[in-house]
C-alpha cells in the first residue's frame, strides 16, 4: 500500500549533469506512483545555509508528503544521513543530519521521530562512496512512499540530537535594528531576515546602513509604487523585509551579497507636512 | 469532475530559485491530478516580448488544456489578472493582461470569454502582494483543472479590452523587405519575423543588411547544407526565415540580436550559369 | 494497449529555450500516460562525445522504458535517425545514428533490433527540417510507448550498421597509464576513464602528469579524506577513477579539462615507515 504521492526535492546539484535526473530515475524505478516536484536544484554548491533557507521559504507551500532535501558537504564523512517524521506522519523530510533541514522542519511542526538511514536493504549499492542522493536519499524517499515504515530504514534517533538550523536573528543596537541580507532573489530583491513587525514603529521612511553605505528608503507595499531612483523596502511574498528597486536590481545597484549586515533605523520622511519625529545620526554620506 | 490535465507553465522566474517549484507545489496540492509541463522559464526577467514570442513559438505544440504565463513586471500595479477561454472552453490561457498571452491566443483562434482573477476565493493569502504566480494565477490554473467554471474566478471582461501583442511586422521599402530578429536560439540561430512567401522571388541569393553591415547569404534546406564561412537563410523549424551558419553561432559571428532591424534582398547569384537579373545597390561592403 | 510509462530525455537543447518544453508538450499529447523523466538538457551545443559519456553514466539507473537522447549536429544531413531495441524488448532507445547512443545501448545489453524512422504517419508535419526532437525522435518515443510495434516506425537495419561510440581507451607506456578526463562535474571533479582495478597496484600515492604538470596525489575513500592542500585520487560514484579536491574544484584549481591526457604512476608513499618500492622519473617539477 502506497503512502505518499509526492516527493519536494531540493539540491545543490545544478542542472549542468545529470544528477537531478538520476534521482529521478532511481524514484521513478522504485516509487513509480510517485510525482517528483523539483522546488530548485540552484543551491550554490555546499552552501548549506542558502538550502536551508530556501527550504524554509518554500516548505509553507510544498505538497503533502516528502520533502528530500541534499545539499551535503559532508558526504563519506560521519554526518548522519536522516529520515524526519512531522505532523504525525504526514510528512517526512529525507536529507542529511547538516542542519539543512532544520528550519523547515521546524517549520513544519518539529521533529516527531527520525531515523538514521543505516539500513543497506534500502540503499543502493554504489561502486564509490560519493553520491548519496541517488544511492542513500533517494530510495529512501522512494522505499518511504512506498509505505515502508520509517523505523525499517535505520536506527531511531533523538530528535534532539538533530543539528539544529542557523537562522540569523535580528538584534537592537541604540534605536537600530541590525539584520542581514538572507537571500538575493532573480530580480535583486534583497530579502532581510526581518519581520515587518519589528520595524512597524519606524514610520514610512528607513535608514539603511549597509556596507559602509547610508541610504535612504520608503516603506512601500508593492514594487510598482516604487518610485524611479527610490530605494523602496517591501514586505516581500514570504512576509519578510525586502531591499528593492523597481524593475531593476537592488542588490546590483547597491551591491548587496548574501549575509551582508543591515542596520535599519527610523529616517526623516520628507514629504510636505510630515513632522520627522526623531534626530538621526548620520555615520557616512547620505543619498 | 476535473477537466483539464495538463497545465503548460511559462515565466521568467529562472531556476535559481525555488519560484518554478513553489508554483508546482501549490498547484500539486490544489490539483494533483494534474501533470505541469514547464514550457520554459528563462524569459528575461520582465520581458514580455520575449515571453509573449516565446508562447506563440510553443502554442501550436502545446497540449490540449492550460496555459499558465507569468512575464510580469506590472506586478502590484493594476494590470488585469486574466483567465481567457479559447476553442470552446478547450484551453484557457493565465496570465496578467499585459500583452504577454496575446499571440497565443490569437493562434489559438482568438479570446472567447475572459474573466479578471478578481475573487479571493480562489487565490492564497499572501503574506506580501508580490507573487501572483504563486497566490493568484498558479491557484486559478489549478482550479479550472478541477471544474471550476470560468465565471467563478472573477468577473467577466469583454475580449476586445484585453491588451492586444506587438508582434512586429515586416515593411517593403523600395525592393527590399524590411524585418526584424525576433529570437536569438541556443544556437545562434537569428529568426526573423519573414516568412518565406514575402521573399519567395529572391532567388536563392539574398542581400542582407544589418547593423551598418552588407552580407550575401545563401537559401538553404538545412543547417548542414551551408558551405563553411557562408551565410545561409533557412526556413526554421518554426516556418520563420532564419540567419545561420553550420554548427556556429550566427548571432556571435555575426553580432546580431534581439530587436536588429534586416533588410533582405534579391542577390547576386554567383554559380555559374545563373544569371543574376538584378542590380544592386551597396550601402556597404560586401563580405 | 500502452506499452512503456518513461521516457528518459536527454539532449543538448538547454533550458534558455523552450525547445525541451516543445518536446514534452508533443509526448504529452501523443502520449498522455507517459512520465517524461529530463536526464540533463545542458550537453554542449553539437558535442556528441559529451552526451554519450553522459547517457553512459546514467544509463544504469534509468527506469525501464523508452530512452530519447537528441545531440544533433548533422541533423538535415544523411545521418540515419534510429530507434534501437534492447533487452528482449524491455527497452528502446531513440535517437540520431551519430554515436551518441551507442555506448549506453551497449551497457544496455547490446542492439537487438534497429529501425531507421523514416515512416512519416508517426512523425509530425515540419515546416521547416530542423527540429527533429519535436518532429521525429519526440513522436516515435510516444508512439512506442503507446505500444505502436518497432518495426511499424521505418524499415529495420542491421544493427552492426549502427555507428559505434567512441569511448576514448588507456594505454600503458613504460611504467605509466595514460587515460584522460572524460567529465568535469559541477563540483570540479575530474573523472578519468581509469578503472580502480588499473592502478590497483599503485600503492596510495599516485604521481599525475597533465598539461606540463606534476602532481603527487593520494588514493582517498571520500572527499573529506582528502586533507587541506592535497590532491586526492577518488573511486567516483560510477566507479571510476577522479582527481578531485575536498570542497574546491580540482578542475579550476589544477586546469583540468574535458579531453586532457592524464598519466599515472605509483608515487612514493611519504608515510613514514613506508617504503617506496619504485624509482620515479620526473619530467617537471613535483607539488
Amino acid at each position: 500500500m502506497t503512502r505518499y504521492d509526492t516527493i519536494s526535492f531540493l539540491s545543490d546539484f545544478g542542472h549542468d549533469d545529470e544528477f537531478v535526473g538520476v534521482v529521478h530515475s532511481v524514484i521513478r524505478e522504485l516509487a513509480p506512483h510517485v510525482t517528483v516536484i523539483d522546488l530548485t536544484h540552484a543551491i550554490p554548491p555546499f552552501d548549506v545555509r542558502s538550502g536551508a533557507l530556501a527550504l524554509a521559504r518554500a516548505v509553507q507551500y510544498v505538497a503533502r508528503g516528502i520533502v528530500l532535501a541534499v545539499v551535503d558537504p559532508g558526504v563519506g564523512t560521519d554526518r548522519r544521513a536522516v529520515a524526519i517524521e512531522v505532523g504525525g506522519g504526514a510528512g517526512v523530510f529525507v536529507g542529511p543530519d547538516n542542519g539543512l533541514l532544520a528550519s523547515a522542519v521546524a517549520m513544519a511542526g518539529g521533529a516527531e521521530r527520525a531515523v538514521a538511514l543505516t539500513n543497506a536493504v534500502y540503499q543502493l549499492p554504489a561502486p564509490g562512496p560519493t553520491f548519496a542522493g541517488r544511492d542513500i536519499f533517494g530510495p529512501a524517499a522512494a522505499h518511504l512512499a512506498n509505505g515502508v515504515p520509517l523505523e525499517e530504514l535505520g536506527e531511531l534517533v533523538e530528535p534532539h540530537t538533530l543539528l539544529p538550523g542557523v537562522l540569523p536573528l535580528t538584534r537592537v543596537e541604540d534605536d537600530r535594528l541590525v539584520g542581514e541580507v538572507l537571500w538575493i532573489d532573480r530580480f535583486g530583491n534583497a530579502q532581510l531576515n526581518v519581520d515587518p513587525d519589528e520595524i512597524a514603529g519606524y514610520g514610512s521612511a528607513v535608514l539603511l546602513r549597509f556596507n559602509e553605505q547610508v541610504r535612504s528608503a520608503r516603506r512601500a507595499t508593492t514594487y510598482g509604487a516604487i518610485g524611479r531612483g527610490e530605494v523602496g523596502l517591501v514586505v516581500d511574498s514570504y512576509g519578510l523585509v525586502s531591499i528593492c528597486l523597481d524593475r531593476q536590481s537592488a542588490a546590483t545597484e547597491l551591491g548587496l551579497h548574501t549575509g551582508d549586515e543591515v542596520s535599519l533605523e527610523q529616517g526623516e520622511d520628507r514629504r510636505p507636512g510630515v513632522s520627522s519625529p526623531v534626530t538621526v545620526r548620520l555615520g557616512g554620506p547620505i543619498t
